[in-house]
């Protein structure tokens, strides 16, 4: 592996998370590959599980990491080519990234999507010009439309739950408040499709996501029908791509609760958090035995330090 | 030790003291201890010596430590059970605290009081949802109502300048710009009088603080009697306990002087820092020989390690 | 050297650039000089490039780092001796540095000008005060009129790139949208002309900087001239030193392109970063084969690692 932006840069996903399962019972056992290397973790936005997993990840292979927290550090960078420079950005990706190649051995990058101007935000140009400019392999911690390392922890917890070959998986919307990102639900997709695994989508009417990330999956409208006989959950809202950015929808209908399980009885319940409880998912399913959202964090240590062992293997 | 919230948590106060100034001299001889264990410092207030003191301290046992500034990292935490969440709190303590038990080992905490809730306060219930869900040891970095490692670092400090075998300690109100929380004071109240010392204090009518913590203290609204002929006097403003929150005096005679030390010749000087010159303690005495308030805050460092050696040691 | 905070502190300039350039060789050589110290990276200001560089020289040496953003951190200091502290300032320069002064072994400070007072800012209070109560060595991280880290990486840079012994080198002023510091500026003359290198400098009428840091150089008003043949030329915004702190132009054509430097064919480009583009310099020559501005960023690590060494093998 030489980056890690997404699913397309992996070569076998079954591979790859059984190598993490593997990991995971001993998880100090490459303690000396990332000796004296060095991992930039590189914030545009906030993060917590992602920022700390990925830390401890690279603790785990004997990497130092830095934390640059550009929202703090106040490091407004300019992205666009041949800017003329005279307004409130401080540097330009290509010397930054440029010098960042020079202190770190991989860089990783957080960056969200403005949710006002799509083709921006799909052209990925944060992380494409990172990785045209460091000269170092790139890691993503969540871009503007995917987040890879939120999806292959997810394929992990699934792969240690599952007790079928085939099981069920069904990726619903729920409400929130705010405009969220498509990214881990197109990432998600994206993961579960090329997995060949069997995936329902269900979410209101106006809230499809990209085609490329959902070809091959059933849609629905109505959620009771997309969860039935579901062996897993994933529970996500996100803001309308095809009317973009925006919150079509506030209804509540859409929280999971264990009445609607009535007809998925075994379903296992699965969210990337931050969950909004009572308004994205209730107490009782968070609370209860069928919740695997602890997980699923928890294995986020090991989809980036599996992630990041590939990467040293490759330098 | 399994937790470190109070006093309460201490078996035996005199042996810690001695360990602790015993490591002193040595802080490197269990550099090993914590090889592999990992430390969350999580400041829901700023901290510069309590964060930079455990740091260290976790350093000296071999211990990673990771910061979460959860001010500059926007991370807002629901602490109510059952809560609905559609407002601005982002994550809930119960999700929060159950993905942090499985990043670390061990989880410390600072998290200030409202002052304007008095019930709220004294529930401690942030370092007690901490406590509930994270399933691993918590470590108080001071929280609404107590300060146990400063108390503790302040028990080192006298332990080490004592002359005699029962020292008469004073605890003396003094007058501040901002109203600030009775953490410190409580705390030193509740471990001086634990320890069996003979403590006196010192404050204006309307600051008595909650007797849970002065049971057994002599208490005098004349500073000149309390302080004569003192062995340490602990300089320290609090707000009102009782007027939950408020300043009732801004009087500027409270502030510790030379010229009252007059009938106190011996008496050193304590407080937590950081302080406000020539307005809680002139500057001839804070730069006098008279002053332990550096070596307060150097010991600091000794008493967060005996608490992670010591929970280290009961993992 | 005991301290670091400026070229005074240097006793053999070519020396130290010659071990710098040893040293980039192999930077683990000495890993463990630095055990069990510990550096403290003092932020008043904003700093990607010092901060990194800096904790991957610390690293290299196997010393300890840690950052303290006074800003973020929302920590308020009081530099004025006999201060009544009943305003904003939380906490005086003598008990923070007493106090880290028992925390780490050096204390290295960023802290820049107000630009609105010129006696104040030229008496170097911030740095003078830390060194005069912490009592371990200070290093510069950049102060109100030096950047000696920088320039130090600045002539390791020429060293490792001039093809004659005695280059001609220039610094010149280029237009910037927002006031900036003189201190790269006069810190680079003083490094370069302590070296007895031949230096010339341009800038517009009203731009001359501090005689103290200048005299030696040739000043001229026309950049052309200035310019003519050079092998490096050092381009630098730097609000005015006699009318303090005040932009006195924005004239363009003081930026810097491939035309005008077909008078100097040969001349290497230099910037400290973050550099505005096609404001200070084109983009044809930071892109181009001429810009030396990743290899000086690059150098920053090695001029920092250079002098935590030669600190502590003082200590």
């Amino acid at each position: 592996m030489k980056n890690f932006l997404s699913v397309n840069d992996v070569e076998n996903i079954s591979q790859l998370v059984n190598e993490a399962i593997e990991l995971k019972r001993s998880p100090l056992k490459f303690q000396s590959l990332g000796k004296n290397k060095r991992l930039a973790i590189i914030l545009f936005n906030p993060s917590l599980r992602t920022r700390l997993s990925t830390q401890i990840a690279a603790e785990n292979l004997g990497m130092n990491s830095i934390v640059i927290n550009a929202l703090t550090d106040s490091w407004m960078i300019e992205f666009s080519d041949e800017a003329v420079m005279n307004q409130n950005k401080i540097e330009h990706i290509k010397d930054a990234a440029r010098v960042l190649g020079k202190y770190f051995d991989i860089i990783a990058v957080r960056s969200f999507p403005s949710l006002t101007n799509r083709d921006e935000d799909y052209s990925e140009l944060v992380l494409n010009q990172f990785k045209k400019y460091c000269g170092v392999p790139i890691i993503s911690l969540e871009s503007a439309t995917r987040h890879p390392l939120q999806s292959f922890a997810d394929l992990i917890t699934i792969k240690e739950n599952q007790k079928t070959k085939n099981p069920k998986i069904v990726l619903t919307w729920a409400s929130h408040i705010k405009a969220l990102p498509q990214a881990v639900s197109n990432s998600f997709c994206e993961w579960i499709l090329k997995s060949n695994l069997d995936l329902s989508i269900a979410h209101p009417k106006g809230y499809e996501l990209g085609e490329e990330f959902t070809q091959g999956a059933k849609i629905f409208h109505n959620q009771n029908e997309a969860i039935a006989d579901a062996d897993f959950i994933y529970v996500k809202n996100w803001s309308s791509f095809n009317d973009y950015g925006k919150i079509l929808s506030t209804d509540s209908d859409w929280m999971l609760n264990e009445k609607k399980l009535l007809n998925a009885p075994n379903a296992k319940i699965m969210h990337c958090l931050p969950v909004r409880r009572n308004l994205e998912l209730s107490d009782e399913i968070l609370d209860g035995t069928r919740s695997l959202v602890t997980l699923q964090a928890e294995n986020r240590i090991y989809s980036a330090q599996i992630v990041l062992k590939n990467i040293l293997e490759n330098v």
